[in-house]
């Protein structure tokens, strides 16, 4: 099942099950958080028969980020290890992990914003995992029955702000910047293998098959189900693969106009325009 | 004016005003977060008028977080003179900021849950700033305008789970463990210089004048406005001073029954128990 949340006329939004070439309303459920928020949330999703919009007349910026304001949004870093190896580090023994705030997420289609006080804002192409229910001490064998699927998410990251302090959180926060959809992907329908690619003005950055992932999503699931109850809706953003641009010699960032498309095989396409604000 | 937010019967909250010995409910919303989302909050709870509660009366396990579920936590890392140099650091150019959770939260007199899975549970008395309204790009001078706020906040810390990885994250987040009220004591009636002080089994642990910040409390408001919108009910944690445990030789944490109060001149106590869980 594919399960999204479209913006409707005004600030009204909409949970939505994609259905082959149409998006079909789930009534009473504003957004997908709303909808994974309740316990029978597969069925309904399964039998909503709401209004339906033809996928090819939906205008991009109607896509909202996938779970429009997540409880938590907890990243990973350093995960992929050809990532590990470029940024010159050891293979982790326990997920580096730090947060995002929900006011940094955008739609698959938005612009993303440049804020004026920053000069190096990068890109990271990532699996994001959503929570499907309240999961606290789980087991990595358990935890894939937690998870409600899966979704495109770039971290994108300010990188002179990141390495400020010793704390990444200030440069990977910035309002507006961080694109989340299109849709989500149910996890009975996807698994880790799938290449992950970024691509910006048209020169693909970083390309790498999710199998690669050091931390799975099943583990990340139990590791931070130690620390803190997950709830349905929250975001995995999973970390990301070599290739950023803060890493290429010379370094290289987004700048005004750029264009950034980020993609999951059987997850769909992100096609962000970065925009000076 | 003090505001709170007070556990009634199940699992309903209600926002109250403190009048000398009496709470006053401030009828129709739930907690004070609900209410700082509304643009005239201030005259509202001003002219409250709800059923009553006797002060002495209150049930210590009735005082709830004083904001239970803030938007956002930012705390600050080494942000009193003191504290940064029992680290071995210099006097920071940036504030360092990073996360919790709102699940991290208790009450000022619940019980702290003492995780299994650490065994360096630590203390980091801290000033906690609650914004009162929507804030975004606002000088340090405009700042204020911007704080509902003060409370007292406890950012109880795993160590093991801290330093883990670079980022803190994994060990600022444990459920249950960062008591923070009892109240709030809006900002027209509280201003830095009081004593702060951390208490552990009866023992002066940590005490410091609030005057020592390195980064005011304008100061961090205008900074992270720079990078996200900060809203009303969002918790800013300024950071903590020297005589934490785990920097003492040797080291010393809380263990099962310790007794942790923690105080600010002015904004009230804490008295929490840790509890093994």
């Amino acid at each position: 099942m594919k399960l999204a949340t479209l913006r409707l006329e005004g600030a009204a939004t909409t949970a939505v099950r994609i259905d082959g070439d149409a998006a079909i309303e789930i009534s009473g459920y504003a957004d997908l958080g709303a909808l994974l928020a309740v316990e029978g949330w597969r069925d309904i999703a399964a039998v909503a028969d709401g209004t339906s919009h033809v996928l090819s007349e939906i205008a991009p910026q109607s896509w909202a980020p996938v779970v429009p304001k997540p409880g938590k949004i907890i990243c990973v870093g350093q995960n992929y290890e050809t990532h590990i190896k470029e940024m010159g580090r050891e293979l982790p023994q326990y997920p580096t992990l730090f947060a995002k705030f929900p006011e940094a997420l955008v739609g698959a289609f938005d612009e993303i914003e440049m804020p004026a006080v920053s000069s190096q804002v990068d890109w990271e192409a990532e699996l994001a995992v959503v929570i499907g229910a309240p999961a606290r001490r789980v087991s990595e064998s358990d935890a894939k029955n937690y998870i409600a699927g899966y979704a495109v998410i770039n971290d994108v990251s300010m990188r002179d702000y990141q390495y400020r302090t010793l704390q990444w959180l200030q440069g990977k926060t910035f309002e507006n910047t961080a694109p989340f959809g299109p849709y989500l992907v149910t996890a009975d329908e996807w698994d880790l293998g799938p290449i992950m690619k970024c691509v910006v003005d048209g020169e693909t950055v970083q390309e790498t098959t999710t199998a690669e992932l050091v931390f799975t999503p099943a583990k990340l699931v139990s590791y931070i189900s130690d620390i803190i109850t997950l709830n349905a809706g929250d975001v995995i953003a999973t970390g990301t693969t070599g290739g950023v641009g803060h890493a290429r010699t010379p370094a290289r960032y987004l700048s005004d106009g750029s264009l950034l498309e980020t993609s999951i095989e059987g997850l769909g396409a992100q096609r962000n325009i970065a925009k000076v604000v």
